[in-house]
């Protein structure tokens, strides 16, 4: 309820449009619906297309399908992460449009067009293993509405790779780095341009790796400066923040 | 050295205006000042009035004030990072344009007009003791040419502080979090804004605190979304991050 | 064995009534049970109903019904937690007074009626995946004679959800917050009431969540005053707590 | 501004007493004193006597003297934890009625008369070098209201000193367990008392100690119930959680 | 090799019983016999009937049993410990003298008799579940020749259970404490008694418990002198370190 | 693309025999081959017989054969580490020269003649559950054209077996030693010879030996000099090190 | 109180030597001097000439001179650890019987002839800047009666020096080892004697040494069986238990 | 003593040239010098003009100049590490041929020539502030015999920087990597040549480096293959490696 809903609300208290324990009620009304295990938020005002989002992680099958039921009755689109198959098959009874990213482990469902930003956004990543996690940054960027450009296996060992492609990468407007192992990748980004850039750390390593945390704390030491980073494994993340900046 | 710059390289060869050794030479050629300790970047296109960064730590008072007296050769504005009074008043010996921040610990040189935008970046903070390092990404994003606002001791422990002044924030371009002890004040900023949130840790409070790990740990598990984390303490690398995003 | 009891055995001895050599065996006399693999408590003096306690993880079975069985000889209610269904299968065959809690993993054994308190607990959960840890403290205090009210995913991403509820929250006299992820909420929680705080964080989450020891960090490191930490997952504990605080 | 309050302002705006924009300023109305720095709590419906509270740590001396200045116009009591000796000085010279506590590092300025509850909170340490933070503890505890008594030195070493010491400890309505090293005595004062224990983890120790981390992991795995933890040498939160209990 | 044997074998040398070069051989003669993929020692002075012990972790079934025949050509008792039922399976085919505890997961092969000490270890618990850590230890020091006592779920929750038994305890030569969680029986222990004591941290709870941390940390910060600690799960070792105390 | 190729490239383009943009693709053309999900490197001048290497942990099948097939066509001999037998059955499909060392988890794909050095690599290590990491290590060794030597379990706790193994270790011109546990054997190996050593961290034992990371810190820290570490069970790592000593 | 002096109260107050309150207040007694922030033991049947211990760490000089004073008045010897020089001056001005040992940081003062066993322990260090906490434990276990051999210097980067030594350090009934950096030392010395070794890990070194937690995990996770291993630093702890051992 | 050694001793008893007991002696003599405090080494069959190394941290002023004095009297170079200023001026006093490297903290003894090896090694840093522990490492690297070039600042947020350096890194015959922050410069170098490169963590960096945690890990994990990794701030260590190496 922002300050203009308030001066409304009040002034139709005043002009008796309003009891003043209806205005108490709706002060204090509660802008979203409860299904008890879980509070769905209902008050936003969205962008047109701009999806739910549903971390399935923790939930119950019988839970996400309730909650994805509930949203559908907004006509909102919705995203599923961390979705095993599993849950992608309890949506799919509910819904003919759900579709299935499995690298990604991601299920988006659309109801509404998505409108398409010019600017991009470019995920890059250190190796094979990190693209599960670049896919799931990708994904959720585009669901939210922005044009995304995938450069993947361009780690450091090879700087050659990296260098080739950054034409592309310095046209982008927001730049994802996923990097797993010592996660160099997003220093040296950092330093050969002067957008955003995002750094995933991903778990994918070995020994000392510490399920990422090596990754992690490259990224948050870098020697370049404008490096935000988000969690371990979080694609859906840096998709997140990729997109709320490119679309600034 | 960009394509086209390539390309009329390769001209010049083509046309004699250049022999080969020369163009050999021209390719290879560094693009920075090399001081032996230290190597100064001198090739960034550069936005009127952006300034040169130097980080002090490590470095010693003789080698900072030789890195200031070569980059005022190129009339750049100056910004050191970590500077203790002494190196403020090293500084100050080679050029009166020194002004010294002591909450940041900060050392500006200007030397050309800041153009600044008109979009604002909000830095916030948790606590009274976390204004130091708000400070320096404060002025780290003023002397990078941002229009800023600063909101402090807005902590979660009394959240009606920081409701009453959600107005203000939601007006931000881009918004810097800075909290030390649990570091909470980022989850709850991001749920309730959808501009790209910055989170710094700081290094404020004792026990299992552990230098700051509480923090960080705390805003990279964040539950809200769109929250990008720096290194602890790090105002620098958050001022110059909500830069980059704020200018493109 | 208090000073009255200790008094008039010592009087017994004086009247002859006891041998001195009965004397020392009573005092060292042991106050439980002993099956070898364990002691079995049977000196408290119990209030009506109070459960007995077993802690099912790293028993074997047949262990745990024994225990259960040597218990119920003293007509006591049982709690068993971490308790997998074969434990709950196990205990099924030796009493048709079990009843399962699937959630919460808890088996409950009621052999004498719970006198519940009029004073209520409050059960708040950040997430929809904190819940089964919030069920074991839920239970665990109704088990012990508590009232207890549930809230659950009011979590801080969405402060409004959260807002709505203080009402009903506030009117508790103990209140256990139960988060994952960053575990935020306690704090903002204990920044909104005056009354105790218990804590528990919980192992949801990923990557630098490290098994709950970020929701644990920013539990102990909150800015609000007036909040204890159990351990990770540990909602018994907290149950236990939050009902030695409620009946004082 | 609690539902009462909020009905009375909406009253008054629909009996024209007060203006729509009034009331709009009304709710919106900071309940705090902003000092730019620090913005200082003036909302709470305080009991006669609570005293308000200042963390010193992280402060300039001027700020901490300002914030004394402000707080003392409310004619509050005042608790200054974390206190140097410098922070008293400073003190001293706006009001004389500061007293300092050196063990603790509290200064108290006393305004009113503090009500004392009946009900008491026992404090004991495990050992001599734990009294600091354990008179941190008491001394809030006391500057709240609450009656305490204090038990130093009776460590699991010499398990009889706490024995002897355990008919006083069981008559306290709420215990405060503070210890270093290994913190084994909140178990063993835990096994021996069903009131709530709060269990206060010091940096007493060396070596693999880890500035208190393994006092903290002690408390937290207890496998007596019933234990809330706090931070690493925080007796003020101890004091402050003990004293929200007792008050009940 | 000691000087005894050195010397005389220079005798011979001396007394050309030897040649030189037969002299330089034995002297870097080696005491082992080698498998290639292990190294089988039997240069050892052995007391009758001391056992060979293999550590099966990490070994394959069939390296087992040919370490196991190869030990068997020299008579020795063998001691196999992280034992699956498979190992004893593979064991059992090659000897039928071979007997599996299940709890402590050791393999015990008797090929002669095992001559047992007076003075007795004795093996005690926090809890039911740290019973197979301590049943290796147990087996382990009575492989080794010595008598030994349990005494299991005598944790510091319920004192009153370890103060019961303490006459026995007080008795044993060498005490070997066996806990996890938080592991404060070892302190408590340890202040009671002025023998030796050997510590066991086991992998028992759960949550900041990090697999046996939080015991291990405890042990080593005990506030009781005279407690020498082990790996975490470490029953051999505290059987064996027991074993060299108590036959001294 | 090394000074001469680069001048060559110049000198056509001045001679017309290149034109200018034709110049500029190959000055920016990538040296490797694009699959998409993996960039395979093309560019290096390979010793005869040198191999490529694939990392397979993170992969799919479907990956690996399509690299392994293109790494084919230009007669490569290959290397797959971290290879399951599903990927060894897979490789197989496409080509009958794969052989598999299971120990190792390594496929080799031999298409040319390896030439093997004459001074060689000794392979030592510490117990026989270090002997697959080894195995990685000697084998990649092999491959990459070095002669090897194996001393396996020769750990400190036998001291004289290492000793009666030392003519042969100080023959080899680079050591490495695998060792898990507590490491140690690295720091008596590197204080016996004056050759390069590299040690590599195996992730056996238990209890607080953290998946490898007390081995890890032992060798980091050993107060013998020279001596070179890898990650926690990175054989390939220490083999491909060794042989670049190897081969100089 | 044990079995024996129980009987005999009893016995007292059957026959009316004792009033049953006079009993009462006896077992309830306690067996220690309270000076409030210390309670002094004085109730251990202590062998001839077997000292006080005063942990200095955390207590004023004020109150370890009135702990001295106190034990004095029972002419016992007394051992102060951690003593800086500042509390051996305040110390010497209550008693000209005390010794400082400035390496070891201890104070002895010595009222009672110390009576010496036969059986010695050998105290062995991997470098000169272990000794400080060697001599902690060497004075302790002097003081505590015990005949002790120094070995200094003899790590494992020069395995000659051990192996020089060995016939000494076999001849010692228990053998201590203190040893920072790697901490390997205790392996190899493990694996060489099969007497009980206590392992010290000092907080000598740097980098990934962590102020001894490298040395300390190599001495819990030593692949050499009977090491019992103390806190960092532990000179004392180490001491204490070898004397106990030895006086077995 | 090598096997020829302990043929021609056993020969001279034979021949009586030697008694046996004699024999004995020599065998089991040490080949140091025992000071007590410190065994020197003296056995080594030295290159001409190796210097021996005293690492003098954690060594009295009084220790180090003894040491010194020992080792001239071999006249051998001197290589004292960790060296303050106020040892340097210890040791000018017994010797005119010190010299202090004050950015290195090392004092260099020369009595003898230093015969230079062709093949070079390279020290390159990330930052300015590694400068001190790469020139630990060059001038290690040089007191034992090899040429060194250093090329300091050329870390990745500028990578422009390093690549114009690569013809002369490319060069040499080892290549150290210093860099402290992420340490991110070793994968990068790794990628780029073929040669063994000894990576060095450096303390430099602040909030989540953990005191070069964060470099140790990037480099332990890094993605280029063939790099060895010393400890944190251990130039000595890495330039005693890479002369290993260079001097094969």
């Amino acid at each position: 309820m922002n300050s203009e809903e308030l001066k409304k609300l009040l002034e139709e208290i005043k002009e008796n449009k309003l009891s003043v324990s209806e205005g108490v009620e709706k002060i204090k009304e509660v802008s979203y619906h409860d299904l008890g295990y879980a509070k769905i938020d209902t008050h936003r005002e969205l962008r047109v297309g701009y999806p739910e989002v549903i971390y399935c992680e923790g939930k119950t099958n019988k839970q996400i399908v309730e909650i994805v039921r509930r949203l559908m009755l907004m006509n909102n689109n919705i995203l599923a992460t961390r979705a095993s198959r599993e849950v992608y098959d309890a949506i799919s009874e509910v819904t003919c449009d759900a579709e299935y990213h499995i690298d990604a482990r991601v299920v988006v469902v659309k109801r509404q067009k998505i409108v398409v930003t010019e600017k991009q956004i470019a995920v890059i990543t250190a190796g094979t293993s990190d693209i599960p996690v670049a896919e799931e940054a990708a994904i959720t960027a585009e669901v939210l509405g922005n044009k995304v450009i995938r450069i993947y296996d361009v780690g450091v060992a090879g700087i050659h790779r990296l260098l080739s492609k950054m034409d592309i990468i310095s046209e982008a407007n927001v730049i994802i780095v996923v990097a797993g192992m010592e996660g160099a990748l997003a220093s040296v980004v950092g330093g050969l341009v002067d957008k955003p850039v995002i750094a995933v750390p991903t778990s994918v390593g070995y020994g000392a790796n510490f399920g990422g945390l090596a990754a992690l704390l490259t990224m948050l030491n870098s020697c370049s400066s404008g490096i935000g980073v988000v969690n371990i494994d979080n694609g859906f993340g840096a998709g997140y923040l990729a997109s709320n900046i490119n679309r600034l």
